[in-house]
């Protein structure tokens, strides 16, 4: 029997940390809320990793998901920047494996892949091929537009293993 | 008057975040506690990063500490080891702001310009002058002592921030 599940994603940043829950039922998609948790630029940066963690920390409570998602960013020209990108993501991960949740991982190209069937393309062709895929979604901006993308990579990853896990077992 | 203030330091890592909690009373530094969070590098990173959160928030309600101080670290070799970093850094800086603790960051070579004199050093120095600046002082590895040598800058370096401000308004 297959069960409803919601999940988050997760889009990590210092200054806009985007997130989107959605839940799968089978090959379904429904879009349930996105939005972006935003820190302060003109504040120290501990303060600035309590406002990401207390913002996503709301969104886990209000949404209860029981799967999460994040992204795994790389920002190679510049290692200000990926330290920068690492502390949010620290921040992102931690929130959802505290309230107990599994937390995957997925490359930038297997988002894409799943969301617009190849590995690469434009941020214009992520939000199209997202109200094909949940017409109802509603997302501001790129942040949860990720997010809400990353959270469909997961629906389709975690399908494949279940099963293969189930074909395995039969 | 002067207070004795209690400050914890921490050099953060993904595999070992180290931690030193020292008092400070006008010049006179005071050796309290160090150690060494780990985490389990055969398991996924939400959950090693939750390890190094709840063991650093153990340290912190253990020993009460009243302000902190990260190093600020660049990895720049390498962009996964600079995001793994990060990841960590996020966590370290976190706790201690979560806590209600200011969160100080210094540059590595200004760690060491505090406990040895010069802004670069081998570690062997660090170890001997920690010694020499606290005889009590007790740490296993470098990333304790680090954290030590890191708690001690804060406390030369807030203590002329506050002079300066003690000037002004005299």
């Amino acid at each position: 029997m297959q069960t409803t599940i919601r999940i988050i994603g997760i889009d990590p940043g210092l200054r806009r940390t985007g997130w989107g829950i959605i839940e799968t039922l089978g090959n379904s998609l429904r879009f349930v809320a996105s939005g972006t948790v935003t820190s302060d630029g003109e504040t120290d940066l501990a303060s600035r990793l309590c406002q990401l963690h207390d913002g996503l920390a709301d969104v886990v409570h209000s949404y209860q998901p029981q799967e999460a998602a994040v992204e795994q960013t790389f920002v190679n020209k510049d290692a200000t920047a990926t330290l920068k990108l690492g502390q949010a993501r620290g921040i992102a991960m931690l929130v959802p494996a505290r309230a107990g949740l599994r937390v995957a991982e997925y490359a930038p190209n297997a988002v894409k892949k799943a969301v617009i069937g190849v590995g690469h393309g434009e941020k214009q062709q992520i939000h199209m091929m997202l109200k094909v895929l949940m017409p109802k979604a509603e997302f501001k901006g790129n942040d949860a537009a990720d997010a809400l993308a990353i959270a469909i990579c997961h629906a389709h990853n975690r399908q494949a293993v279940t099963s293969r896990l189930a074909a395995l077992a039969g």
